[in-house]
Formats: structure tokens, C-alpha cells, sequence
């Protein structure tokens, strides 16, 4: 299991990780299995979606503003209710396929670590196994 | 596989599993790992958020009504098209990885149930996988 | 790995890829395990729900029409920002078990590849673990 350590700077922002994912599938020599990622964060979570135009997970993140109200008759009393809501809604694990030592994306796609309370250090579990 | 059997007591209610899965994972004596958790349910999910405040999973509750409207052309006869909805949101399956017979969470960080249209009596898949 | 190619017909529609991922399970001869499925396309996803009644993912879609704004102030120049909402709401992996060399669904179940922005060619990656 290695752990991916990164920082963010914004509210609500979405971090490619697809770069430091691959090395980790390298590093781990597994050739043919899967991937797992896993977020061990309550605020926020993990998809895989467009890396090759960056507006497109701006698009994203605005639709989850619009998705999520910013205020309600929450009762979380930090505050961040929604950030917990985006979370749950996008899931805390994901999986990608490795081949011949690489992962199986589509043309467009990457992974991102989704951001939704910060600035904040924020860490990623990554998993690779053979099979 | 292990089959967790439980009965909802809400129409919309979260059931912190995590105690449960962590027996689980002992008893299958699987050291480093995956555990998956797979909800053979329509109508049910599963996500992983906070668990230290209860407030948060009823946030959670309150935010999924205020999102998938209750009342709307649906064609589906039973009238519980809101609670297919949400499960198709949450999803039927996630993964926590497994590092010394120990579930790997985050401080905050517990695995629910996640009733859409209860109560009911339920049933959890889970599955611990060495690598 | 195998890659299962289908042909979607509208421009939102989910495929009920239920017998093919089951037929892969066979030929792959894994007995107890997991089943892994991935889309490898950012304006797609994959759910499990209901299959018995047709109504339910016409319910679904109906009601991701109006969680997801159509028209907004999109970014993303081809004008499908919805279609990438939707696929990282619903994800692009999710595991189904395997047990005595068959899926283990519930009574309800069915996997759908879920379409979001065709019609198009697509492919869905299915992998089968033991374990």
C-alpha cells in the first residue's frame, strides 16, 4: 500500500493524479491486476473523468454547487455539511485495470483526487494487485 | 464472502456497519488486503463518511431528498423510483484496503448501510482479498 | 481483461450488460471472486439497479435530466459538461461477487453500462479476480 501525500490550495478543487498513480503502479511491478484507490477523507473523494481540458472538472465542480446547497437546515455544526454530502456522492474508492504494467484509461481520461473543503494536506491510498 | 444481515428501522436511514465489517475482516484472517462491501439491493448503497458525528450521515439524508425529487412523472408502479435513484448515486459497492487485519480508515471515516426505502431487512456482502 | 464493445442508440440510455459480464465470468473459469467493471469513456458510467422493470432506469435518467443542469455557464466547449456530471456521479468502476462460478446479484439486479452523451460506440472493460 503506498500513500500519495498532496496539498490543496482551493474550497473545492480537483487534483490529476494520474502521473503519480502510474509511478506507483510501476514502483509496485505488478504487470496485469488492478488498481485501487482509496481517499481516507470525509471531505472528499475520488473520480476518474476528462484530464485533457481542464474546463471540463470546472464544469464539474460548479454543477456539484448548484447540485449541493451551500445552505440548509443542517445540523453538522462545522460548517462543511456539504463537502461531506459531494464526498458520499462520488465515492471514496474507485478501481482502474493495469496492463502490461500500465493503467487502462481511456483516450481522455484521468484521475483525480476531488477536493470539496479545502485548502487542506490530504493523503491518497493506492493499491495495486495482481490477478 | 460473508452475508451481514440487518433490519432497518427508517424509510431513510444510515447503519454504521463499520464494527461489523472489522469482525469480518478478522475472521478471515486476511492480513493486507481488500475488503469489498457489496449492497445486493435496488433500493439500498453504501458509502463511507464521517461516523463521530451522527448529524453528518442525517445531513447526508436531508441533502438526498432535497435532491431527487419525491414526486415527478415516474413510470415505475411501486412509487419507490426516489430510492432507485439514490442508490444509483451512492452505488452497490465500494472498497476499503486491509493493512495488519485492520481495516485502513480515516480518523473520522465509518462505513454505512445506506436505506433508501425501508425498513427492511437487509443483507451486506463483504469480501476480504489478500495482495 | 475483456473488452466488451456495444452500441448505444440515444443520446442518454442505460444497456442492460447483465448476460454478456455474466458470459465473461464463465470463460474466464473463476469460481469465487470478483468481478471488476470499468468504462473507459468520460461522458459514461456503469450502475447496478433494477432490471426486472424497464420503468426504473427510464426513472433514473428522467431524474438525472433534472439534477444536472442542461444549460449553464459550461466551459467545456463541446457542450456535453452534463454527460461528464453524470459519469462522475455514477462512476466509472464498480465489483460485483462471484460465488460457484456465477455473479452474485440480487434478486432485482442487473448491471448497466449507463450512456450519457451518444449515440456512440463503446467499450466496457471486464475483469474477473479469484479470491
Amino acid at each position: 500500500m503506498y500513500r500519495l501525500n498532496l496539498r490543496t490550495a482551493q474550497t473545492v478543487e480537483f487534483t490529476d493524479i494520474t502521473g503519480e498513480v502510474q509511478h506507483i503502479v510501476e514502483a509496485s511491478g505488478v504487470k496485469d491486476g488492478i488498481c485501487h484507490i482509496y481517499i481516507p477523507h470525509t471531505t472528499a473523494g475520488v473520480t476518474v473523468n476528462e484530464h485533457a481540458d481542464p474546463s471540463v472538472v470546472k464544469d464539474i465542480c460548479m454543477a456539484l454547487e448548484r447540485i449541493v446547497s451551500r445552505k440548509d437546515n443542517y445540523r453538522h455544526s462545522e460548517g462543511n455539511s456539504p463537502a461531506h454530502i459531494k464526498a458520499s456522492l462520488f465515492g471514496s474508492s474507485q478501481t482502474v485495470f493495469i496492463e502490461k504494467g500500465k493503467l487502462v484509461l481511456g483516450t481522455w481520461q484521468g484521475i483525480f483526487f476531488c477536493e470539496f473543503d479545502g485548502p487542506r494536506d490530504r493523503t491518497v491510498l493506492v493499491k495495486a494487485m495482481s490477478g
